[in-house]
């Protein structure tokens, strides 16, 4: 499925596309609803009792024991404007444990991908994190937009994090998440996230051996509640965790 | 030469490189000497009268009318630790003005070059920089590290246009020059370069029809000299300039 999306992706990166504002004053594109209309139909066919819950349409099967949930391009901002620092994710729930992940970047070639049992990979070659090994102050950290801190009411965390960590960058969106998983930047974190744009994470995380803390999960379950996440190397994100809390 | 270096750089990052700090406390490895001698053996051979200044070793034919500046490896502190978001800059000085320049940047495949008279390129396709063609406060706006404003005693710089503008990203080094000469950023604000850091993208911009402003060079002329400056889309550069003086 992630092959298909990338290429619908691309294909429409080559030919141009057009975009919108949504309510929430982000964008949304045209691509956006056909990656996610490509997803649901896909899933529809070959997992007819699953639920889905997807960033652009209505939540579907939501008492089903396997639920699935969809981000067709997380990172629009990026998108818009030709970052290539956007991706699809999609990710399986048992319950409201997720247990698959796909992070996929056709702009950077760049897959990252785990299920529960089966490990993590990124680009198909075995991902297992290796803790720091050197100063752990000297590890990049990622965080997302700045705004989503502001809206979060967290912004003194941010702050907090500028001033105390050396090297902190806005690598906002699944950039940040596939950098972490990977070992790259040592930790993320990242605030004020739906269940969609963290679900894959979390999954890949486990069977890569980064540690993922959730630290508040605000509003209700499901579509409408946010998450405030750091994950990564475990002593960076002890490091981190020291910081903001 | 740009090849060359990249086939260096790659082949390193596959064999694995040793890193140690310098003076400054900035990382250097031992890719950054290779492809910095790498690139004086091939100036000296085809420009045996022409000058070099480069980050890791001595400067030659300082008197020199066309002088050459090298950055190895810019954005060593990605580099060493796996994130794609480094690169190596070259430039020729007629005097003090570029008048050619090379970003390229083995991790993400991409080139970025220009020299006086030839025009601009990204991956050899011809670059003219499109003004903002929607509101401009919209546009994503890359930064250097919060250290180097720090550094550079301009840190209330770096607050203020995190306040002011809604997208601000650390997208530091050759990143953030290479995605605002593409006018994918709207701009780059980014402060306390060396001339090395600096030349290649004063060179593009010109040809690209980026607007590129120095706001402040501190200290002597050449290597001891440090840039402040702000380059991109002319609307969003005006925008910036209102926020930062």
């Amino acid at each position: 499925m992630a092959d298909e999306t990338r290429r619908l992706v691309l294909d429409a990166v080559a030919r141009g596309f057009s975009h919108r504002f949504k309510a929430d004053d982000s964008f949304v594109t045209d691509v956006d609803l056909a990656v996610e209309r490509h997803l649901r139909t896909r899933i529809a066919a070959h997992f007819p009792g699953h639920g889905v819950i997807g960033e652009e349409l209505d939540a579907t099967g939501t008492g089903a024991e396997l639920r699935w949930t969809i981000d067709p391009i997380d990172g629009t901002h990026s998108f818009r404007f030709g970052v290539p620092f956007y991706g699809t994710l999609l990710a399986l729930l048992h319950g409201d444990v997720p247990v698959l992940g796909v992070i996929d970047m056709p702009g950077l070639a760049l897959r990252v991908a785990g299920a529960r049992g089966l490990g993590a990979r990124a680009n198909g070659a075995a991902l297992r994190l290796a803790d720091a090994d050197g100063p752990v102050e000297r590890e990049i950290v990622a965080t997302g937009d700045r705004a989503q801190f502001e809206k979060a009411g967290k912004l003194s965390s941010y702050e907090r994090l500028a001033r105390e960590h050396p090297v902190v960058r806005t690598y906002s969106d699944c950039l940040g998440h596939a950098l972490a998983l990977q070992g790259r930047v040592g930790a993320m974190v990242d605030f004020g996230l739906h269940l969609w744009d963290v679900a894959a994470t979390e999954a890949i995380a486990r069977e890569a051996g980064a540690r993922f803390v959730c630290l508040e999960r605000r509003g209700a379950t499901g579509a409408d509640a946010r998450h405030d996440v750091v994950f990564g190397k475990p002593a960076v994100v002890d490091r981190l965790l020291r910081i903001l809390t």
